[in-house]
């Protein structure tokens, strides 16, 4: 099983985009080492699009100017680092930048990722062929991954257009995307995150996995896409509905230079330990209570212990609203006493029966494990 | 206006079906009188379909043999008991039962009511021509109704299929079904009531109303259309819904022969008052949580004195779960003082800040009026 928990690493898409190249790739895996990300779990150092040349060379892909040394030397490189290699391709004949993609070429390239020592593939949407159904075009990069006899980590990148967690892990996918692309502004989060992903829990589990797109932790308004930037509050809210929806924690920031507040978000080894719980269960929407248009929804995540990690969340523009989460809607008994902890203030919060309630931020999180007495 | 808090009356469809006469019609009349319906606010007493003849004669509508007074005398009559009289008919060529209708003969018959002296006229979309788009029938027919210059509330019943609360009030609608039949079930509330009511508050105020559909309160699985009836605890529920939603208040079950749980139920005054209030603002769903697949939602419908209603619901098969309501989430300071009022036991339930919360029965209610202090 290649992600019996959800897959962790990079993707240069949210920071770099086009401007990708072969001395950033070899940095950051650099940083994964010295910031202590691989330490932390994070594992996949992964390029999304712009390494491919304009053209196929004797029908293979190959890369760009920005990749002197090669793709397979920049594998070799990231593995010496004890990490792993990702690249990214298209299901259509060009990617979503212009590039040579792989409609046609599965086979191929699929060869060539392997030849190249790659672990971990992103396959996007952009420039399918009016008519074609993308769902098999999805399913025969799979069988061409699994020909290859490589173990490579299979990214689908549909866009959540047709349902893919109904096809893709019959497809060979790992992880497939929910929607359409994030970026680093609040509603964004809040769109893809706390609206889109609801009735989505029951279809992932070890290896295989709902795609919310990227983190935007730290971008703090850099990068292609951005659109203004999270605060750290929003950062954390994002971060702990992510662990808490088995999400796949890809980095989407410039990890050369994290800022303090996104180091020790990204590393909050007690909110990664809720996402990488080996039970492998997605959490999911518990409930919510509107206040005007936003409103303040409680998730929940069952693990591995008997304990259950819960997000309160504060998604109005007020601070301090009261979120509660009653001990019968994560299923334990009201009178069963259950030790609650903060996860990101890392301490006890004490004893508790029937139920417990915080006053998180604007927009922001209380992100708990409860623990009845005698489980865990 | 017509219609400036909810209509409320008895509709005969609920239980009689096709078995409707005139002998019924003047016993209900009379049982709103004697039974207190009147006292407590119920007044239209409305024929449902198969009052109609097979044929029109000259042109017009005329009743079938179980009429053998006529329609005017029978309105009348109901006039008589100091109660409105209402009708049906339908905006295809046919009635959902096959009896003639008014597609076409929209003036006509439009007229014919207002000769007949009727007050309220319910229309149904069954055959209406293929090919042929039913909203501008429906301002058919409110043009023609308008026209004959007689007050006639005008109920659209085409079961929320063109998003009627968008166009309704336009076509001169003074209520509007928002779903399909409701029938004596507790699945059929849950879905009618709890599901598709979410998120129409907005379209309603005096004078346009969201038609839920008629109370099955009382049936007890007797009717054409039931199918095992619902509980009393679950009569209950449903009937607080509909005073939170300010629906109009139709009665469906047998008003000559009502349960005492039944009279209890309909004749709850305080409860009335909420369906009733004058600010006219329909409730919304506050929030809800999950437990397994059934909620615990809270409902809230602002009143005029600036007080809230609530209702609390259990919805579960298990009985006192836990249901919450924070001030905050109804719009009052947590710390502001608020008697609660219990609507169904009619006692009050303290001076409380903050929250309050219930533990009603499996698929029960607690219905209250909370007060700020100083409001009212």
């Amino acid at each position: 099983m290649l992600a019996p928990t959800p897959p962790m690493g990079w993707n240069s898409w949210n920071t770099f985009g086009g401007k990708i190249n072969e001395q950033v790739v070899k940095e950051t895996a650099d940083a994964f080492v010295e910031q202590g990300l691989k330490e932390a779990g994070y594992e996949y150092v992964v390029i999304d699009d712009h390494w491919e040349a304009n053209e196929r060379v004797d029908g293979r892909l190959v890369p760009n100017e920005k990749f002197p040394g090669g793709i397979k030397a920049l594998a070799d490189y990231v593995h010496g680092k004890g990490l792993k290699f990702g690249i990214y391709s298209c299901a259509g004949t060009h990617t979503c930048g212009g590039r040579p993609a792989s409609y046609g070429y599965e086979e191929i390239d699929a060869q060539t990722f392997a030849d190249w020592g790659v672990d971990f593939l992103k396959y996007d949407r952009c420039y399918v062929p009016s008519g074609v159904v993308a769902p098999p075009l999805y399913w025969r990069m799979g069988q061409a991954l699994r020909a290859t006899g490589r173990p490579i980590l299979y990214s689908v990148c549909e866009w959540g257009k047709d349902k893919p967690w109904e096809w893709a892990p019959r497809a060979g996918a790992h992880m497939w995307r929910t929607t359409g692309d994030i970026n680093d502004s609040w509603e964004s989060v809040f769109k893809i995150g706390f609206e889109r992903q609801v009735g989505l829990h029951s279809y992932a589990g070890p290896d295989h996995w709902n795609d919310p797109d990227m983190l935007v932790v730290g971008m703090h308004g850099k990068g292609n896409v951005a659109k203004g930037g999270c605060t750290d509050v929003e950062y954390r809210s994002h971060f702990s509905l992510w662990c808490l929806l088995a999400s796949p924690l890809m980095i989407g920031c410039d990890v050369r230079a994290m800022s303090e507040p996104a180091r020790e978000i990204l590393l909050n080894t007690e909110a990664i330990a809720v996402n990488q719980d080996p039970l492998g269960r997605q959490g999911y929407r518990v409930g919510e209570f509107m206040h005007g248009s936003r409103p303040t929804p409680v998730w929940a995540k069952p693990l591995e212990d008997g304990s259950v990690a819960v997000g309160l969340f504060n998604l109005t523009d007020l601070d301090k609203r009261r979120v509660s989460v009653a001990w019968e809607a994560i299923s334990i008994d009201p009178k069963r006493p259950c030790t609650v902890r903060d996860l990101w203030a890392h301490e006890e919060l004490g004893v508790h029966t029937v139920e417990f309630t915080a006053q998180p931020p604007s927009h922001g999180v209380a992100l708990l494990r409860i623990t009845p007495q005698g489980a865990g």
